[in-house]
């Protein structure tokens, strides 16, 4: 998998990013998490059994709820929601959204990849098989935008299903791909654009809609701001997935690789290495050979360049934050930033 | 498979039905008809390679379009959609809206059920793989919600996300209780309700959403009238797959009890026939003994009861429907009830 979200373990140092953000956004941002988590586990307990079952387990077995985060992190950029129960709970249901629409992702790219195990706890597709984990997955979607139809904004509207759509694409891109050892740099940054950035710009836009001194043009910006983030948060994934170590990421080095999918670092291997210019991913038959693979690409170099072109890609994020942020408000965004990076440190 | 329409082919008494709307619609009613259409193929056609592929040749298979007919046939009934181009074009988009989810939830189904066929053409998993038909399927959800959410109308949105939850609910239910051969009448009008009820009932609320004089009510009543179509419409798809004939429904007789989905005249018949209380779906071994349990269903009368019984739910429908609707507005709305009910004649 390239998915953002499968590589890293809980105890990964991204969570002290994380905690970070929450030192510093306060008892109120806490709370809001909370309150994010609680409202979670409510929409997803009140579809039904069995499904309720399912996408309750989804959403529980949790993560460091990067893309919640960011929904607060952006609103409070943009002034904070409306001084009012009902602004605060419409933060709140944008914030469940698109943690809704992620772990539909989550549950989707589980059965396609036939993933029996994330985050160390079984998937739906292995609990309950591939007709559940697609039902499961399609009702994820769905509460996501009942949750979200209930903040009577149709532009938040438009920037989930324009983000959930790209999800969609990217995943069919990443088929479509498979395997294919000469795709282009341009293409692999597509797909990290659909697959991972267009949910964080999302989650900023909702952010910034949501909040009481947002604008279309603030979202715009917050929105642009998360696309970079959300890039770079996938090239230092693939990052990962090559440089390892195992203890670290939960999964053995060059998964990716093995499963025919081109990341960053083969691309910038392959133009410093003649021989694996010419080298077939098809070719892998076992994870020590991809290993060893892993072990080829790290020797050209092509990791330190990987997290170089990541890093810049963060510093233009955080130097295009709009100069109109009253002092201060940037500072959670900035620690956003500093979390992406620290990932692979 | 008990989808509403993986059943009758497209020669089937039910297109007369549908014909019989378009000619009392008239011409403004076909040209709506023919924009939803090109609609269709744009929005689809936009979604970028490969999906765009998937998509618009799912949704190019087609079918009778009776989910958009029930939008703009209610919208119709609720005075028709603003006099302006962009009042026609919400009412098109809500349409489009509607079909799209319905085509998602078909290449979702295709490929839990492992169809390798849909209305003579081969299905998006038989054509490229279980990981585009997952990708496809939530492509088609998210672009319906995309579309809808250019409408700027939150309660469309609200009725389009719940009847899309209730879908999934529904499918997953169907796998739940596959081979439960003493499942309970309740159960199975449930399904029904989530499965097909729920998307016909948001047509109806949607077209009447966008029409000029469209209130909640009305869309409330309307919705009310589509929901006990919708589920006729289920029951009577359930006779067909045990009554037949083959040349009419394009598939062998008793499809769904071989697959394990007990339906209505399996339910009834039970009730009927001491020995087929206790008889077990997952006895069947082969299509011959599905048909052979088809006869013995057909002997007990119990394919009469089920069809008066979806007759008796067509007929308070129609009596339900609101007197308050101006002369000759329940017209087309009493057609589409007529439409159902030739299904099966």
């Amino acid at each position: 998998m390239t998915s953002a979200t499968g590589g890293t373990t809980a105890s990964g140092p991204d969570v002290d990013g994380v905690e970070a953000i929450m030192r510093r956004g306060g008892a109120q941002l806490r709370e809001r998490m909370a309150r994010t988590e609680l409202h979670l586990e409510r929409v997803t307990a009140r579809a039904g059994e069995p499904l309720a079952r399912h996408a309750s387990a989804t959403v529980r077995a949790g993560g460091k709820r990067l893309r919640p985060l960011l929904v607060l992190v952006a609103a409070e950029s943009a002034g904070g929601p409306p001084r009012t129960i009902r602004g605060e709970q419409r933060l709140v249901r944008a914030a469940v959204a698109v943690e809704l629409v992620h772990s539909a992702t989550l549950v989707h790219d589980d059965l396609i990849d036939g993933a029996r195990l994330r985050r160390g706890h079984p998937t739906v597709a292995a609990v309950a098989g591939r007709e559940a984990a697609v039902a499961t997955g399609d009702l994820l979607f769905s509460l996501a935008f009942a949750e979200l139809a209930r903040n009577r904004c149709p532009d938040q509207l438009r920037a989930l299903s324009d983000a959930s759509s790209a999800l969609a694409a990217g995943e069919l891109l990443q088929r479509e791909d498979a395997y294919a050892s000469r795709v282009a740099m341009e293409r692999y940054l597509r797909r990290c654009e659909l697959k991972t950035a267009a949910l964080f710009e999302a989650a900023c836009r909702l952010g910034a809609l949501a909040a009481g001194d947002g604008s279309q043009a603030l979202a715009d910006e917050l929105g642009a701001f998360a696309r970079r983030i959300g890039l770079a948060f996938q090239m230092l994934d693939d990052v990962l997935d090559v440089s390892g170590p195992v203890e670290r990421t939960g999964k053995a080095r060059g998964t990716d690789l093995l499963e025919g999918t081109v990341t960053l670092p083969f691309i910038l291997a392959r133009e410093r290495e003649r021989d694996l210019a010419s080298f077939e991913l098809s070719s892998l038959a076992c994870p020590e050979q991809a290993e060893a693979l892993c072990e080829r690409i790290a020797a050209t170099g092509a990791l330190d360049e990987a997290r170089e072109r990541a890093l810049a890609v963060v510093a233009e994020a955080k130097s295009r934050l709009p100069a109109s942020l009253p002092d201060g408000r940037s500072a959670l965004l900035d620690l956003v930033a500093d979390a992406v990076v620290e990932r692979y440190r």
